[in-house]
Order: structure tokens, then sequence, then C-alpha cells
């Protein structure tokens, strides 16, 4: 059984991506064989400068190491570069006749997308972003996709296309099944909001252990505690929410959050013991990432055999599509006639 | 200079087609170096079904032999399949991203095509119809565009792209012009409205002598003369209009239209008059599709060859495009630190 994840190559990851998906992920490989995609292609629906794109490559490379220091196995999981695959693109093309924009323009998502993008009106290449995904997830026939709230609606729409192009052609695709994950999300540094990279309040998986000492340090916490003295508020604290999403420790956390409340323990007590929970808990993938980085071209190398293997993949469902369609017989019987091989299609 | 025209490939050629782009592309194939679309992509956006697509082959080849039959000549056009160059799509994929919804639902004829077919509401692919479009004459880089009243909206949005792309990544389009054909519209057979195929008022330029009779002699005409004594209209009635389009005698027809008016000439005389007239003009398209339906093969050979030499000028296109967005060195970059030859791509 075959399962797509991925992300498009914006960025490192942090530890809100962390508990947003790649935990999820990461617990989900061992029942599925994973496709890991690098979506530069969706990218260019909300980034399109020749500056963003030459900048993709870099960070997809830095994404895979991310995900493999985070936990992803490169034995089980195949990570590949979406806009070196031309065929998703013709894929995507033959699609677009399967839905119909008001559907499309249903997705609240899309919308949230354009204005954070801050386009005017809505890019038509952004309206189709579910069919592109839809190209995604059934160019190698995915059995599931792990969804948080917003990438529902937009998985819906592949299982309408998948029913639809079933229908009108014959039984090609498999319906993608979507894992609903948990997908609590993680309040920034700052408290204001979840942790993004934009907010510039993220702790980044590839943190040094004196940067995420740094950046805990200037963490946000209950504002009116003025004084180690004061009582504190435990509840929709940053600090303690870190404290009980990333410390091992429970007796230590309760020990801090009963005296956090009765107003005996300092900030920078209480920050200290997270800065080396966070540590601990990044320790292991900082190993990772060392062996990882430690072999010249490796990550490069994965995802370019993993783009290979995919692509292989990719052309014999197009090839299924288009027979299933009726459009491989066009071409071909045109080349018969012609005295050809259609062998050389 | 190039010149981009074609057509879906969606049923026989008739007089109104003639009239309205073939004449106007035959003029100006001594000017520019044709490329003639057969655009069976653009059919999918309207016509969907296994059947339809099936269909397109033989119709590809249909259409050829008319234009080749009405006077196209196969020295001076370049007949291609679309579906046939898939780096089309890749190109269409890009080019998504440069215009947005609103302007594409601003042209009206979209939803005229979308009442047509029957949709209840817009397919998001006959929404992108001018973006592929868009894909369909950049792909090629023409400098021209034959255009009628309902086309011209869609080249507009070709203009826009190619702008927008060579603002964004560096100059890589021409800007098409439009060259703005006159478009008559010819009146079918039945006085009702333009002929078409669906109307079933048509005459085909494949329609053979005594085909013609029969259907000029089934002709509308003026309803109010009863008898060949009663005084007729010529003004609107569709056989004077095609005595004024395809009748070279300019005596005859005023003769005619002096007795018609005067009430001195059977409606039988006027009729054996037009259907001999029809078949002057369609005589010297007889004998050229019996030249090239003579060599067995010939049309397909001619689309085949046509086909592969365009995809190898899209492939080019398509190449330089990667390049100016930066996109060709994301994967080249990855292929070469992983060790291996980027010629490989």
């Amino acid at each position: 059984m075959r399962m797509l994840t991925g992300d498009r190559p914006t960025g490192k990851l942090h530890l809100g991506h962390y508990v947003g998906s790649i935990a999820n992920r990461i617990a989900l490989q061992r029942e599925y064989e994973s496709y890991f995609i690098l979506a530069d292609l969706h990218m260019l629906t909300t980034k399109n400068t020749r500056e963003d794109i030459e900048r993709s490559g870099q960070r997809a490379r830095d994404l895979v190491l991310d995900a493999l220091a985070a936990g992803l196995d490169p034995e089980r999981s195949v990570f590949y570069l979406q806009s070196a695959i031309p065929e998703v693109t013709e894929i995507n093309t033959l699609l677009q006749n399967l839905v119909t924009v008001p559907r499309l323009q249903r997705i609240p998502s899309l919308k949230e997308m354009a204005r954070d993008a801050g386009a005017a009106e809505m890019p038509y290449g952004l309206l189709g972003y579910p069919v592109l995904q839809a190209a995604d997830i059934l160019c190698v026939k995915a059995h599931v996709v792990p969804v948080g709230k917003d990438n529902a609606a937009h998985v819906e729409v592949t299982r309408e296309i998948a029913r639809r192009f079933n229908v009108l052609y014959g039984e090609t695709f498999p319906i993608p099944r979507l894992i609903r994950a948990e997908v609590p999300t993680l309040v920034g540094t700052d408290g204001r909001g979840k942790m993004s990279k934009s907010a510039g309040n993220a702790i980044y998986l590839s943190d040094s252990p004196e940067e995420v000492r740094r950046k805990v340090a200037r963490m946000y916490t209950d504002p009116n505690r003025i004084r180690a003295d004061v009582p504190g508020r435990v509840e929709g604290n940053p600090v303690f929410i870190y404290h009980d999403v990333f410390n091992r420790d429970r007796a230590e956390v309760e020990d801090l959050k009963a005296r956090y409340r009765a107003g005996r323990v300092g900030d920078v007590e209480v920050k200290t013991k997270l800065a080396a929970a966070i540590n601990a808990f990044l320790d292991p993938m900082r190993e990772r990432r060392a062996r990882f980085e430690a072999e010249d071209g490796l990550v490069e190398r994965l995802i370019v055999e993993g783009t290979e293997r995919t692509r292989a993949l990719v052309k014999q469902t197009l090839h299924e599509m288009r027979s299933a369609m009726g459009l491989t017989g066009v071409y071909t019987g045109l080349l018969r006639a012609a005295g050809r091989q259609p062998a050389s299609v």
C-alpha cells in the first residue's frame, strides 16, 4: 500500500512541522511504502520569481535532510522532485476537465493562500492547486494520504476526480483514503499564533543547542509575572506548552508547573530546563543529520534515485490513463497508417 | 515569421468554415510559415468520452484532408497533433500561474461553450482554455494568430501571459500579433442561424455534386413566395446569400435577383444555378482531394512528420522557458551533486 506525503521546498523544518506532520509520517512509514514529494511546481502557484525557483534546489536538499534527521527512513521513503517528472504536468492537464470551477472555489484554504501570497486576484494555477495535487497523488496511485485540517478538502477533490475518471474511462485509480492525522498546531516562541518561518518565531530542527537556548531564553511567558515570586499562569503559556510536548521528564514538568503557579520558581530555571529538554529531543536528530551529511552527495543521490524510480512509475500510470481514455490509439493509428512503428511514440 | 492556426478535430469542414477561416488561412500562408494545430486536447474541455477521443484520430485526418483540398499547401503548413506533444502540457502547467481566475471569467465565449456543452458548472479545464491556447501559440513562438470575433479575447490572454513571462523571467517570447480576419458568418441551408454540423444545415467541402444539388434543392427561401409569379425578397434570403458568396457569374446573379424580385423566375431555376455555382466552387477542391487521397498514408505521413517537426521546436521552447525560470538548474544541480551527468535530464 502506497502513501503520498511531502512539502513545498519553501524553507527548513521547525518544531511546528514536526508536531504537525512529520511525527505522523514517521509513524505511518512503518505501514506504507512512502512517496515524499518535493513539490516545487506547487511552490510556483504563490512564489514564482526566478529567485524563488533558484533557491528551491537548496531548499529541497534541506527539506530532505531535515526529514531524514527527523526520522524518515530512506529505505521506506522515496523522495522525488516534482518538476523533474514532466509526466505529472500531462496528468494535471488531463485531469483538469474532471472538476468544476465552483467546486474548487468552495475550498476556503485556497483563498487564504492567495491572500497570504498578496495576490489581489486568485491566480488560475492556484485555484487548480487541488488538481495538481490530484495529479501528484494519482500519478503514484497512492492508497492513502495523511491530511490535516486544511488539505483534507483538497484530497476530497482527488477522490472525486479519481472516481470520475474511473467512471468515464474504466477502473484505473484506487480511490485514495484520507488518514486524518491529529495535527495540533504549535504556538510560536512569541506566543502570537502558530510557529512559522515568516513570523520569525520558529525553532528549527537544524538549530544548534546554543540557538535553541537563545531562542528559549527570549520566549514569551506570562506577561503579568514581573518577579519570580508572583504566581503565574501555566495554561496557554508557550513555555509550558513546549514543556508538555517536548520534555520527557513528566515529574520535572509537574514540579515546575506547581512552583510556577505558586510563585516559587524563576523564569530562568523554567526556560533553562525547557531548552535542555528541547535539545534532548533534538539530539538524536542531530546525530542522524551528522551521519547523512558525512557522506558527500548522499542526500542529492537519494533525491535523484527517488525521482528516477518515481518517474518510471508515473510513466506507467500515464500510459494506463492514455490507453483508458483512448488517447494512445489516436497517434499510434496515425503512425501505423503512415507506415511507422508505433513504438516510436 | 510564424503563424498558428488550427481546429479541434470535431468534424468535417463545411462552407461556413471555409468562408469564416479557411479562406483567410489560405491567403495568409503565402506570408507566414504556418503551424496548423489539430487541437484534440482542447476537444477534451467539452467532449471527453472515450468515444469522442477515439473518433478524433479519423477526424484529424478528415480535417487535414479537407484543409489540403481547400488549398492549404503542405509545403507551407505544418500539421500537428496536439496530444502527441506532451511538452505542451508542461508549458500549460507553467503558464497557469501567470493569469487570474477573474481575468478568464471575463471572457464571454467560455460561458457559451460551457452552455453549449450542456455543463451545469464551468469545468476547470474549460476556464483554462485560453491558457492552453497560450501554450499552443507560445510553444511554437508564433508571431501572428489570425482571429475571429470569439477567439480575439482568447489571444489577448496569450499576449498578457507572454508579456508577464518576459517581465518575470526575461525576454523569451515574441508577443503574438492578432490578425483580425474578416469572419462573415455563413447562414445555414435552413436559414435559421449559422451553418453548423449540429444544426444539420451544412454543405460540406467533401459533399459530392449530387449531395450539393440535393441540399440546395431543399434550401429555405422566401416563405411568402408560394408561386414563381409572386415577387420575392432577395435580402436575407439564404439562396441569394450563397449566390453572392459562391457564384462567380455576377451577371447571372444580378439577373436572377431582378427576376426574383419581379416574380419572373421559379425557385427551381435559382436553386439549380446555385448548386451548379457551388459545385464549380468545390470542383478544384475535389480534384486536390483526389490527388491527396490517391497516395495511401500521405495525409497521415504529413501529420506525423509535422508533429515530429513541431515537437522538436516545442522542446526547444520548453528548454528556454525552464532555463529562463531557473527551473532547469534545480534538478541539474542535484544531479551534479549526486555525481551524475546533467545530460541525462
